[in-house]
């Protein structure tokens, strides 16, 4: 094994930052998955932790994962209040509690002036992420929401090439996430997360909610185009199932760039395939979440490129910063959790120690990106409501 | 190399049908393509031909092809009239010219009791779908429209694996079509078929009547499902351009099942890219037209199934008429023409012969089919000029 | 469909050769195989055979053929007499017989003026290999050796990009061919072929004989190097067999380029797993006669380039020869033995005329290329006999 | 995002290990690949280093990875020292130098009681292997070598499908490990690293001992059978260099089980491409390091099956320890380390506290897979010394 380990061009490590976790007790999944992220980094040590709103899981899940008897919580509130209490309080908080709880326990943490690190999708409507953008501006804290796909390396590395013009104007862009959880039989992890399914926590839509928003983010992460119109059809499988777990959405992006996306959770034999294609005039990128060490190009009548993270060998800035391993060596899911857990460490530690970062050093998703998923969650249900009409694309719709 | 090589099913090879051919004189594409496809079959011979309307390259291209002088014309009209009159005349002939006139001469054929092979799509127009439906139920000719995708072996076995239950019940399909010929510059090959952006000649679209009624016909033929309604939306590189190069269009099949079509020939780096996945609540089966050899099934829950061509190893019977090589030795496109080839030389000496076959024998693409794409191109264009509503899928669409 | 269809560079068809045919009656394979290649070149028709010694196979096989009742003989002698007497007797004949009859049957129809096209391998021993030779001297007529594999697009493209140094001077050439039929019970393909594990048929060694030939043809043909010394182990998966159905080939290759040639019938799961990687210092290339239509190019520290067939974009002129279908509507193992059969045509008609052809214009296989392969067995059946040790490939080896 | 977290079977966290790590500072690649391991999984805390010899670097890389300043070394000697007399003092070192080194700075730790986690290959010679052997019988300590490759959780799924008899008797074993770092100019990091190419530091073997032995570990731990003869032919790029950069090693395991292992450096376009195949009489099974989540399995005479990291769907006990995010959510190289030093940790713990573990909980590589290893050298260079003969394997060839 071997290979170059060249600059980042991030800053180094000088200490580790303190993080609470709200959620992730147990039989949480995503929970683990930051702290997966946080550890990767090395650039935070998780001190408290509300893991659970049942005392006995959050006291559990509280020791295995190492923390202080007097920093496991079962309140977030409390969790809160007395952090912002301490002087070793936690710098920043990540929320991985269902969508319904985003909003007050964000709220609470940024009023106790700690850093939000939220899982996606931000919301459920128009009135909570506003009010989540005012107290941000209120309270100037970072918020980052985990769209975890788009720290990839070879995203970035997509990002920066459509950037460039390697593929010529944008002309349209094809992003698909197909699993097929909404078929397992009750009592699975599907039917384990009921809330997914409960109207009043999920804001009206699972699946165009679930992994709708991160097919969304993807496509205008990449493509640096807003969407700006779309339609929407939603399908579900059986009548008495609630909501959709099945939408089929025709986009306009910005310069009228049209596109799809098609999501389903019901789709059998699909693990978790999140694709995306953006053509343009003189060529198409393509990226699958499943294999994500390569991106494909394929040039205007030329051969076809595979492109794999590495050092050189036509990897750009922005996806060199994501390097940990050398070329063949494959990172994967946990190395983008790294990657994107290190871009919040350093703007959290910037805007505490009062530092101001080079503009274009740092990608992450922010509160800007989460009210754009609420904005399309919001757009595709009035749009299905009303038989698939074209609807604008934002918070009010 | 080595095989077993199983009776097919077929009746055994006892004449050679003689086979004439309209259009695919000197750079004319896709009359060589029926050629090798008969020749493969061994069931023809191809002995009269209107290789082109312009003598001189009739004359030259039918010298190449083997023809005898006095069965080589430039005027399709003389040809159905000379070979008619003639003992050793032409049984069948293959009809390669530009869209608009595939009903003058499969109507002059017919009227001639010449047997047809069509090219797709049909025709343009419902009055002339209805025309050759009407000739064909007066004169009882066989009429093939060739979808030649439809006679891999592997799609064969893929309509039959549904049919079976193998995913369960079908609920969702997902097929997409992508070329970048829009893209290539003028005086190339897309340029040198002009035909195919004027409305006049193609009857109101480009790329959904050239590309997107193979798609069509491989979801309808395949699922079993006839498409019932549509949404489409239409997309051009250019304001100058006259028809449209790109479309998606939304689908409801029988029983609702709902489902996509997404079409381009201005998606650079795409080649052939026909690609179909068909769900249902027990699995997925893909297909890719770019790589024939393989079906690809995914249960449910289970691991992943790569089926290949080859005689046993869970070959249905559909799909084992047609192998010519043992697993592993591929076959490919010229393989499927000369499958459709043999499927219409069976039917045709049939009803020569006045034979009866089993109901079950054959599956190729006829009138019914062939209309089937003219209605799914009607109601395309139908749709999209009216914002793209849902519209039924009609011939008088 | 579309795509433009260049000229190819080779003479225009004038007339059909005519062509016989010794075996491929019946169950037999490899015959129709030939036929299959022979039909889609369009340069030849099929008027004699000796398809089987059983005359009432080789008369039912005949008629299925569409032979001639007085072409359809049993017994090759008296069809090479027969055929020569006529005025319209076969200009070449196709050897599809077990390997100890290649030897004499090309004897006959040499010695009858007609030329040869005979299956791979070319004979079992040195003596019969300088007979085939001092006979076509003798002669004058062509003698093409069926290594079909080498007639395809993109092999022809991997050699010519060897050739022109797309990756530098060769260092490594690693090729395997693995199948699984040794596997198959008693009463299947393999045990209906007993004559491929009879020493006296197959000239002492069984694998090494059937693929390991094509192995060591590609091999050479891609590099434009000789094997000059090879080592070998042979293993059989029961003491009762009474030849090997695995070997492991050691290669020293022109220059002292090392190399191995790993080939097992006995591989579980292996379908026809013939690979070539040549690596040179600037780069491999790689191609798997599963998936004919893509030539893999790894350039060192670049991206991974994937050429398809299809005119431009980087495709050479000696593939572009073989290009009958647009780039991404494949063709596959038929299209290569019309390839074949192509320039066999070309080069038996040009000797027929008296008229030279350029000298880099063709390139299928010859006496000379059949016999390195028997040189390729002989060395390798004596390596293993004397415990692995290195041994000078040569015929007399 | 979501899936079932189901319970691995290992005993849960209670407390993180005292890890010490010696090499790793600076450029020095391998050391920070452990620090991932041990961070993923949660049960380690790296507390003390001897990241470099050179003070400077160690103490800017001791200060990076957030090691208190008494406790960053420069001399590892005084770091095994120290710590042991700590009552904090590290339980366990990882070492991560140059090979030369691992005998004297494992046998320092082992004498002072601290368990060891190697980098492999284990060392240059037999009598330090033995030295080993003796010194862990001693002080009875654990003794871990890093073959990572092999923590991977679809290696694990192959060894159990391997020993539970999926594939039938082994057969046939091929192993290749290819990449192109040799290729780099002067300056790079292969050249950064110059001392894999000084016989006095490797042990008269470089790509043998830094590639070799993986692909050879990983054959013997999948298979569960012992390579007891080879033969083995070095090659090298330039007559200058002074090691083998590539080498052909013809196999014997147990039961005459014949298999191949083929390793380069120089294969220009490689990357890091480790490959295994293993067969036997029912079926072969594949795995491919550069895409780690999958297992091929092709049975005899069926479709192909790929297999995918994830709970259920036929993932066997051993696979399922090792899954940390649901099916389709990849894991890689990051995750196999982490699944390494989880198990280091276990077994460290319970050694620390007199608990015995069930026999087959764990699999890690100990001290015999490091001897295996160092003998599969040794043998390699006698072979080629020789000339290629057949040699045993064992530490005193």
């Amino acid at each position: 094994m071997a290979g170059s380990m060249l600059d980042s061009g991030f800053p180094p490590i000088t200490r580790r930052l303190r993080l609470g976790v709200v959620g992730g007790g147990a039989g949480a999944f995503i929970g683990r998955v930051h702290a997966r992220g946080a550890r990767l980094s090395d650039r935070w040590q998780i001190v408290a932790g509300a893991l659970s709103s049942r005392p006995e899981v959050a006291q559990a899940s509280g020791r295995e994962w190492g923390l202080a008897s007097d920093r496991i919580y079962s309140d977030w509130r409390e969790m809160a209040r007395a952090e912002a209490a301490r002087p070793d309080g936690i710098e920043a908080v990540a929320i991985t509690v269902p969508n319904h709880l985003h909003h007050p326990v964000a709220m609470a943490f940024m009023d106790a002036g700690i850093d939000i690190i939220c899982d996606k999708p931000l919301v459920n409507t128009a009135d909570e992420t506003q009010a989540l953008i005012d107290k941000q501006r209120e309270t100037g804290v970072v918020f980052g929401v985990t769209y975890s796909f788009a720290a990839h390396a070879m995203v970035r590395q997509m990002r920066q090439m459509v950037a460039e013009g390697a593929i010529g104007p944008v002309s349209q862009i094809h992003t698909e996430y197909f699993q097929e959880m909404a078929l397992l039989p009750a009592g699975s992890a599907w039917s384990g997360t009921p809330w997914r399914q409960d109207p009043a926590k999920v804001g009206g839509a699972a699946t165009t909610a679930d992994i709708g928003t991160h097919a969304h983010h993807l496509a205008e992460f990449v493509s640096g185009l807003k969407l700006e119109r779309l339609r929407a059809e939603f399908h579900r499988l059986g009548a008495e199932q609630p909501l959709e777990d099945t939408a089929y959405v025709n986009c306009r992006y910005q310069g009228e760039v049209p596109g799809t996306i098609l999501i389903s959770q019901a789709l059998a034999g699909a693990q978790c395939g999140l694709r995306i294609r953006i053509s343009g005039l003189r060529g198409t990128l393509e990226w699958d979440q499943e294999n994500p060490e390569y991106l494909h190009h394929r040039p205007f009548d030329a051969p076809h490129i595979r492109i794999s993270r590495g050092h050189g060998a036509g990897m750009l800035a922005d996806a060199s910063r994501f390097i940990h391993m050398p070329r063949g060596h494959p990172e994967a899911l946990s190395d983008a959790w790294g990657n994107l857990y290190e871009e919040l460490a350093i703007a959290i530690e910037a805007r505490r120690e009062g530092r101001q970062l080079p503009a274009d050093l740092l990608a992450y998703p922010g509160l800007a990106e989460g009210a754009s998923g609420v904005g399309f969650i919001r757009s595709a249900i009035r749009s299905d409501a009303e038989g698939g009409v074209w609807t604008d694309v934002s918070l009010t719709a």
